[in-house]
């Protein structure tokens, strides 16, 4: 059986590079902060316990971390090692058997297997530390080996000899102890510099002078990569893009450009859906089978039906039926629902707005707050007038009407089944089922008017010139 | 002179890792299924006859297919060797001394070139085959040679023994083989396994046993790989598209970023036009000289005149004359024809409308069923209402004509030559050249109303919330 | 001290692949011309004179190159050598012991760290050449060396020897020579083929034969890579958009997707600021801290103020205001000046329009040559009716003013403070402050009609099917 499984994440880096007020670990990629990322890669050994040490902003992170993970504020910022001391110290009934995993919250590409590797240490290692070979080793500590191959400690660059810098295995920071020893060496460790900072590294030496067993797996460097600067998330959200991908791809959807393609971790794609280049899908989205989306399309919160096709177009926290057709250009808002193949054509927008089956709102229009019948045709140019100034109301439009094109449909209205509305009209007043409501003048014509208006203007332009 | 040459497409494959239902020669990549791919590479060789075998859905593939190629069902599918037997079954008039050319429908990358070499097969081969060394070759079939260096046997990955799995030169199921010895070893293979199956390699095997010359000719590995899943398949697409993207640009076509230019084969673009990001051009599209498309703009079945500008566009069955502006935020559907130096502007629909020199429509307008004449000027929310719930209705607007903003057109309607409308009008009849027409109410004014509504409003607010 | 420098930039290639007519050096890359690129690299050192002598395209070229660099026309062309001495003949003043840099205008990638390299030429280096090694040498001059490893000449790709084909190491065409021993070689360089063409290498082996010291420096090959075709331009607009990208995420600026952000060099963006793919910043554009731009945006000569969130938009000689909302799907024109928090919405195209803080137009509208005032509300489909088909007008809207939808303003109008408009009103009266205007028929109900009609037309389509 596993022994008790701990997880310290060091998270007070400042990231001075990314030049933000954001403590560094709440920067996001692919639809995540880095630190969740890291959590949900060390949840897979189910920790009995996870405490994330921050150096600031304990409350900003704290507020985003998923239940049962607890923080830590290290303050002042005295080294690694007096993080995990101040962490040790948050982690009661810990045994001595038991395993402590230290990682980095900076570090969002790691995958389960490699920390499935750190909690598979045997009880006899003191540690399981994670190396990796690098051709340019430059800013990272170097692993340190005895002739017989053991490793007897770390060394920092600024503190590396010559002959240490030329040395190719680094440090990843990446750790499982033995708790025990854990504690025990950790109080052993000495201010390393005049700011009177404890690194973690230390324990490595402390415990290898001590006889204990240090031991070493290696992994994928792109892995294992901490994110320092804006040029380093980018690329790891290009990481993490391929992985998320891939995925789908391997699970039957098809995509034009894989590498133009942002899906949110946690986003629902099912096989035989097809994303065109330039698709964005984030948060809780779900996008079924057969449907096609994008080109250049977001759909944020959205739900996709099976077969619709929604393309160049903005959806935020709406739900697309079945056979449903949006766009080009369309920005559907929180709580549009299209039904099964109805459509919200080119430069329409809706908001709280639902259309029944086969309901169609072709061009130019936009309907909030109102609810549209089966089958009923939204003319060009309708727009549901839902707002007076003061308050919103709603428009309702039965089965089968035939809004006229340049409708306004002053809102609280209803526009009953059947019913037509001419061209142009300003409708404030109900209409029944079956009736046609007209809002108009008559049309006046002015024959000669645009010619003699022509004529005039020639003459003013001739004086002018003169 | 070169023999006859008969062609045989492996195209059984049931390529279940891309999870549809759709036969996998069907997939397309950059405008073309994968099997169109492999038979435009074929038939620069000018084959005498190409056979498709197939295992499901042989009506939808042959219903894809140029004239000229037949499709054979392969049922049940017992193997290459098997299919092959099926495709040499329907090819009549056969000669011993003809080349018979074996590939695979799921190959899209193969180029002319590739199969010239194929078609070289000198007349004491009995088979030509493509190799290729590979880093790593797993799941391949390997290539036997005995000690002088002449292929013995292919042996499939997992009949290999330790030291054949280290073997690099694959296998690719591209062959070239004498009619004559290719049909002679066929009858000979045997079953290979429990299922019954005939593999087409023991061919190479037999023929080889038999003293027969067997020959290898290298290849690029990415032109010679299959497709067996939507990663392959993208990857695929990407190839094509740097393909293509690398020709139009050999013959002088600027992009701004080939990587995110998606021109399907067979796009026409002339010297000097210029593409931005995020362009599509799909289907029978041709682009003029000193064009400019994009960025984010999709043309499918278009034509775009010299010196156009169309971008943030979707552009689908149109023709753009020269000098024409089309965007940012227009969608012009089947049947548009925008004239020379005519403008189809922003958030502006058009279908089946034509307008003629110089006419523009600037803003937020739908243009159905229309013809607009020279230099005719159409306001910011012109709206032709060309359906009445039945039936689609023409409207004709003259030269010169000056309809203003939020006119509504309903046809059938003619607007004579130079004739102006009223903003806001609702035009039911035609208009004379040269006329005015308006369709309008007087303004009322109600002084003080809104200052009285507003403070009304204070009150109530007051008293709900004492 | 430093000894003058002049600089030769040769210009004169014709760009043949180019397939323009466009002389080559006036092809862009990131906001750039080629020249442009290699003259603010060159201009690091601080030259005396600059001279750039082109074939063709003079006076084009002349009209874009910045104050105190000439331009010197090489007619006929006769080689390199003949171009460098056409512009010696310009270079009046110039002293014996002066570095005269000689360099290629079609060069962009080249950067001020070599330009500097070669200005350190020293006293006794009669040349200093930049020389790259690389694993395919073709089509390059072949740096000669003799046993003791001393540059003794450079032999073109057509007139090597096999051996000297062999040879790995490359004429970039980049030099820094003492003046005097320029011109003294110069002169004695002869016609190197039947056309007459005087080549600059053979200055080289003169200086070398003559005991003069030529000495070599390095370079990275991408920096010294000339632009011959379309493919090579866009290859160096992909590495200057990746230098330019990391520039800013160095600066602190979140990029989504650096290989899909086109910011032109000179555009400012300040840290915290975030870029989200199928972003493009043109021209003179500035982003300010905490904005957030894109996704597929354009903006062209704007400034996008603090806070400010613009999508989906294209954005040209606009101002947008502290924490104002653009698009998704809006166009915003030269003139336009959004408010601190207002909001430019969703199918909004302005023009030569300021909307003062906390102004608002959400949806479909059109205004040009407008004012409105500070907390304004525009309904949807509103249009400034700006053209009378003659001029321009202006509408002026007031603080506080309440436009209804699809409200057409026939300027020149002026709506006042807090006044309410109508929905659907034609609004050519100018309103009072406080007050409503409506432009209005009553509405007319036919109970039954629409119920009629259908009838009727099912009995038609009866008819006509019998």
């Amino acid at each position: 059986m596993q022994v008790p499984i701990h997880v310290v994440v060091l998270a007070a880096g400042k990231g001075t590079r990314m030049r933000t007020d954001l403590p560094k670990v709440l920067h996001r990629a692919a639809g995540r902060t880095l630190i969740d990322w890291v959590l949900e890669a060390v949840s897979t050994v189910e920790p009995a316990r996870t405490v994330v040490v921050v150096g600031h902003g304990a409350e900003a992170v704290a507020a985003t971390l998923p239940p049962g993970v607890d923080v830590c504020l290290q303050e002042p910022q005295l080294g690694t090692g007096h993080a995990v001391q101040a962490a040790l110290a948050t982690l009661d009934g810990i045994a001595p058997d038991d395993t402590v995993i230290v990682c980095y919250g900076d570090g969002p590409l790691i995958l389960p297997a490699l920390v499935s590797g750190l909690a598979g240490r045997s009880p006899g290692e003191a540690v399981r530390m994670v190396t990796v070979d690098v051709a340019d080793p430059g800013g990272y500590g170097r692993i340190l080996r005895d002739g017989a191959g053991s490793v007897v400690g770390v060394v920092e660059e600024r503190d590396a000899s010559p002959d240490q810098l030329a040395l190719t295995e680094i440090n990843t920071g990446l750790y499982a102890f033995r708790a025990g020893d854990l504690i025990e060496a950790i109080g052993r460790v000495e201010a390393a510099n005049a700011q009177g900072e404890h690194y973690l590294t230390d324990v490595v030496r402390i415990l290898a002078a001590g006889g204990k067993t240090v031991t070493t797996m290696d992994a994928d460097p792109v892995e294992v990569a901490g994110i320092n600067s804006h040029d380093q998330l980018a690329s790891a959200e290009s990481v993490l893009r391929q992985r998320i991908n891939a995925c789908l791809m391997e699970a039957g959807v098809w995509m034009q450009d894989p590498g133009r393609t942002y899906v949110d971790a946690g986003v629902e794609v099912e096989a035989g859906a097809r994303l065109y280049a330039g698709v964005h899908l984030e948060g809780a989205t779900a996008v079924a089978a057969d449907a096609e989306v994008g080109p250049d399309t977001l759909v944020r919160d959205g739900r996709i039906g099976r077969g619709a096709h929604v393309w160049y177009s903005v959806v935020r926290g709406a739900e697309i039926g079945e056979e449903a057709e949006v766009g080009p250009f369309a920005s559907l808002r929180p709580g549009t629902v299209v039904g099964r193949r109805a459509k919200v054509g080119t430069f329409v927008e809706t908001k709280a707005t639902t259309l029944a089956e086969g309901a169609k709102a072709p061009h130019l229009s936009y309907l909030g707050d109102a609810t549209v019948g089966r089958g009923a045709n939204i003319g060009a140019g309708t727009i549901t007038c839902n707002y007076d100034g003061y308050d919103k109301h709603r428009t309702v439009i039965g089965d089968g009407a035939f809004i006229g094109s340049d409708t306004m449909l002053v809102a609280p209205v209803t526009i009953g089944e059947r019913a037509v509305t001419g061209a142009g009209s300003v409708i404030t007043e109900d209409v029944e089922d079956g009736a046609l409501a007209v809002e108009r003048s008559p049309q006046n014509q002015v024959p000669g008017y645009a010619d003699r208006r022509a004529a005039r203007r020639r003459v003013e332009e001739a004086d002018q010139s003169t």
